[in-house]
């Protein structure tokens, strides 16, 4: 019997899952999309995820595929997913894809966007997708901060102990902070990210914004890789991934 | 004893309440806040809002104001009245006004956005706050249709029977629509607005982009007064009250 791969485009809002990896005894997205895609094509397909993003980090371009037996046409697919999936998640894309294609190794690199609403007063509409900072920020020195982490380095200072892979060596091809309003907005490409690196840069850059770390401090931070030196870990709540490059 | 004027600018969410104003047995915008005020003042106080929003209807800048025997500057205010209200409710500004400033009379124009998502695919992030539109729309012919809209007319045709007030002539001052990407915003000021007037008026111009209805017809829509004949209203969660003019 012959298998086809598909590959999904996928958006979620991450707030009610403990992220995108099957865990047990909780909801996470790659269960529940399981779950979905199942009842669609009554078989077992196993899901591989350009990124697995944490709890309550959010999704705008997730990119997964999958093995089927199934010879349901893509755009059915499509219909026939979402009609079984919460409102919290959605496919946008489906599509057949050479069998090679795998979406986590398949990747040349991801995009990540962090939010921050800079301002002393809680957002409504926004409260799922932005994390609140009172501070004022000195914009130019976090750009320069952020030019200091472009490039290929051992990212150790910026990821958590416990769960840091052996080679900690990544390249950032590019870090951009843009001011739209009270908002400012973190978008991060690189060919792959250590577990919470952008969270951590980001907490490192507002250390910096704020003028408790000196913009010289970030080379050190690359060079001495102790996590201890670097700024705090901002919440979950405003990261997503926007695209991932293949 | 004294009293004070103190003015409010209020961003929420309006997914979970039965819209602004206050109604027995179901929880409102208007009936949160005045329990969170009670809390800080411990006095009952009578908050007037600009716009009755309906059921579902989101605002950034709705505006109210309510008379107070209390001392407690503005600014401590908003922080403590804040630290009671639910997330999705949140005061942005208080400040002190004079006594003649009335939130809904005082007000010179409204403005009210309306977001469509013009795709065949639903959305996650943006799910609450926009209405997913799958047909094709022609924008030339929606804003050509939107012109004959601007000015005094009697807006009968665009409001609910049962619930219409008797004078029904306002005056749009302004009906904007504007493309970004896959998402359509309609923007329109107007010094007044009947029972979900803006929600018919987005209705009947999807109608005219569509090419079931042609533009001429506009026109006879403001005259004949026959709500019939305009298109349907579209959800309340696409609206949203943007800003209050005085």
């Amino acid at each position: 019997m012959t298998t086809r791969n598909v590959r999904l485009l996928i958006e979620y809002e991450g707030t009610n899952y403990s992220g995108w990896q099957w865990q047990k005894n909780t909801k996470t997205v790659q269960e529940t999309l399981t779950d979905a895609i199942r009842k669609v094509l009554q078989e077992d397909v196993k899901i591989h995820g350009a990124g697995r993003t944490d709890a309550g980090v959010h999704a705008l371009g997730q990119v997964a595929n999958f093995e089927t037996h199934s010879k349901i046409p893509a755009k059915q697919l499509l219909r026939a997913i979402n009609s079984y999936l919460p409102h919290d998640i959605t496919i946008k894309e489906v599509s057949d894809i050479e069998d090679s294609f795998h979406a986590q190794y398949s990747a040349k690199s991801k995009i990540y966007q962090y939010t921050l609403l800079n301002d002393w007063i809680r957002t409504s509409l926004n409260r799922n997708f932005c994390h609140v900072y009172g501070f004022p920020l000195d914009m130019s020195k976090m750009i320069m901060a952020a030019r200091c982490l472009i490039g290929t380095h051992d990212f150790t200072s910026f990821t958590t102990k416990a769960f840091a892979d052996k080679n900690r060596i990544r390249t950032i091809k590019n870090l951009e902070i843009r001011k739209e309003g009270k908002y400012i907005y973190f978008l991060v490409e690189a060919d792959g990210f250590l577990y919470k690196m952008v969270r951590t840069i980001v907490g490192t850059l507002l250390e910096v914004g704020r003028e408790r770390m000196d913009v010289s401090h970030i080379k050190n931070l690359l060079m001495t890789k102790k996590r201890k030196l670097a700024g705090p870990v901002v919440p979950a709540k405003g990261l997503c991934l926007k695209e991932v490059k293949y």
